[in-house]
């Protein structure tokens, strides 16, 4: 049992005005040990709440003395940021909507070191704390800070590449999971949570706060809010809808070992074991007929009725148009699901 | 009132046979104020017509100098110029079809600049002044001496990265236009015209001479020729048809306070407050049902029929598979206003 | 007629444990001239079968003075190769599976130049010899030596940037074709094939041991093992059905002079002058109307019976909802063409 929800020594960079644009913490602690608080408050006075504490080299050396006994990973890690770059101890007593920039990037990166589970963390109010940034082959620059840097570069014959403009940065410039391979590391932002076993595709897309539980073989877009189950592979251009992107209330989540096609696209929740077409867009209100194990129709409901069921195989008729749901069900027993909530 | 189009001072790149690669200009101006000429004239000569002139230290000095008094920041950019690189005055006195390489990049600045917009200029003929050059992260290189520089990198143990083999470079390479957020840079060409308050997610792109008035939320992608309204959004992985790009004469564009699903598709314009169900792709040959406020069928008629028409709302229908456009018209005022023009 | 399947000398990265991580060939051989064999055997002894020999530099000056009179360009490379980098001659006798990972890398690097056709080649088993690698703006790094590099490049105010951490690199750091533009060089993977005239746009992607003749358009997804003949275009967006993403047995291709439209999929090889609607996906077990010359019904088939077939265009009728093909041949001759396998 920890006194804390996470602490993290981290090193960000601030704006010439000394306000933060990130800060990356190595080995952030979920719930850390309570002997390891206690060795870090020998040097460094914690006044409980969520803090964010900024050290000067001399502070960090003595704070890495003394938690060497208990934990000698963290306080390698703590000497080894040791340098010109701010250094913080980013500590959180609760998990509580976050009132800082540093506070919020290290609740990002529990998500991405895997220590937290998407939408399990409160990040309430993170929008306007995560400011807009420069992310660069020289590091993060705030964004009135940068034509003079780019034309100084480029008279020297180099390029300032401007990788985007964004509040997020790319998660693999501050977490590398174990056990994933990633085809394109731009589309994947900080406080994604790619499970071990994770291989995203070029075609592949995964938001903040969203994720897989591995493996998994994501071709597809993993919108903000939503987690994929494991077993579950999302084919080459599908779409989740996302709560920031038209999903609305409904939380879009895939169960195990479901597969969306190509193309495909998902605005409701799945359960395990189910498919989409290729090619094949279904929404909360799309009206689908259900056909049981024989083929045959037994009702036509919306779609959202269907959320959360498992082995489910949706097509759209290449003859009828219909969107129709198959199962391997009797008509009886899926009549009686159906309308259990009516 | 301005005697000239455009001017601006840039610095370029060349390959070995001194043929220009690319030039950039901090700070185009479009219909520049006469006084500054005038300035301009004191120390260059220009001659009329569309020109480019390479200026040497001592001639970008001089100029510097004589526009202080008139315009500081142009004489301030003018100075920070000042290099090793090939620095260059281009001055259009009209709009005309681009004859050289760094006109048809000064055509480009002024529409990501937000100078000008989209189709607004004469582009006539710029494909063959584009050269395809590697942009790498040592600027722009010629094709045929990259091979050569490719080995030397590897060799010292560094790596010369190709980022795109392209007629365009990315946009932020030359232009960061102000409140924007642009999550992969890569996929915004130099010449799209960014409004304040767009956001491009990773999987929106906008090519050359396209783009969106702002504020919109780009997930989907701009064709060549495709301006957006303000308040629309293009959902993930949405198409819309560009005049390159199978949209052939008619040009296509989207209204304001527009919606656009995920993984949809646009070959016809719309008016303002229209809406495309997500994964449904329109086409001006797609024969649609039209149905009036009641949710009774109108008509059918060819989606080009309904260019540019407002509060229109598209669907493919889930059971019956037809394509349907709903309004908030009533029947007589619909049946109307889609045969006036029989 | 060559003793020889393929000879190459390259440079590679090795791990700290020694293992490969990978190795470039500016200019492998195809079925190379005997006289350069027997050049090489003068100073390098080869046993036959497919081998990997590592060359200290007097090896390489040595080798390299012996073929300068039969091919002084693989003389010239050599030579440019002699460094601080692991240098191998890679020497393949036969096409047989590979069994190391610089034998896996040359073959990926013929497909890539050219010199060998998409599945031509013996690449069975390759994927456990190719290491799953972090690819940096400071070349190849192993996943285990990743972190330490990381905190020391933040700390001196660098980004280590990871492109991507995968089993395949980008063709651009290999080879760089010509004659072609890659609006985005992320998405194409080394043992991609581009012939001559293709332009891959931004939404564009290639797998290894997939590609197409040239000249091509190429905006959407060729995956792994499909080919596209010259003339055809991708649309944006549009997917093709991979071995390794749900073709399973069907290899997937796409002749000369066809379209795929914009956020279509295609999931049956196509003939020659076939298009598919923007939007309309066809898997091989769809049912399709098949329409004559004059657009009568003439019979409904599986999409897979009009395998290889050519002048098809497949369309969702936008009332009716069914996938129809619409051919410009008469009933009669489509009636016995579709039945001739019954």
């Amino acid at each position: 049992m920890s006194k804390y929800f996470s602490i993290a020594f981290g090193i960000g960079s601030k704006n010439k005005k000394s306000e933060w644009l990130e800060v990356c913490y190595p080995a952030p602690l979920f719930q850390p040990d309570d002997k390891l608080l206690t060795a870090i408050q020998l040097s460094i006075e914690l006044k409980g709440g969520n803090e964010v504490i900024e050290l000067n080299a001399k502070q960090a050396k003595n704070c890495a003395k003394e938690i060497a006994a208990i934990d000698e990973h963290q306080a390698n890690i703590l000497t080894s940021l040791i340098g010109d770059k701010p250094l913080v101890l980013c500590a959180l007593e609760k998990d509580e909507a976050p009132s800082s920039t540093p506070e919020t990037y290290l609740k990002l990166q529990l998500l991405s070191h895997r220590l937290v589970k998407p939408r399990s963390i409160n990040l309430n109010g993170m929008f306007p704390l995560l400011p807009n940034v420069a992310w660069t082959n020289q590091g993060a620059i705030d964004l009135g800070e940068l034509q003079e840097r780019q034309i100084a570069a480029r008279l020297s014959g180099e390029v300032l590449e401007i990788k985007s403009i964004d509040k997020f940065p790319r998660m693999t410039d501050y977490v590398i999971p174990s056990g994933v391979r990633i085809a394109h590391t731009a589309r994947i932002r900080l406080g994604a949570y790619l499970g071990e076993g994770t291989t995203v595709m070029h075609e592949g897309f995964v938001n903040f706060n969203a994720g897989c539980e591995g493996p998994n073989m994501i071709e597809g877009r993993i919108s903000a809010g939503v987690f994929v189950g494991s077993g579950s592979d999302l084919g080459g251009g599908c779409s989740t809808m996302g709560t920031l992107s038209g999903g609305n209330e409904v939380v879009i989540s895939v169960g195990k070992d479901c597969l969306l096609g190509a193309n495909s696209g998902l605005g409701i929740p799945l359960g395990d074991r189910c498919t989409l077409e290729a090619g094949l867009y279904v929404t909360g209100g799309s009206k689908v007929e259900v056909l049981d194990e024989k083929g045959t129709k037994v009702d036509t409901v919306k779609a959202a009725t269907l959320a959360g069921k498992s082995d489910l195989l949706f097509i759209r008729h290449s003859i009828t148009g219909a969107i129709q749901c198959r199962t391997n069900k009797s008509a009886i027993s899926l009549n009686e699901e159906l309308h259990s909530h009516n």
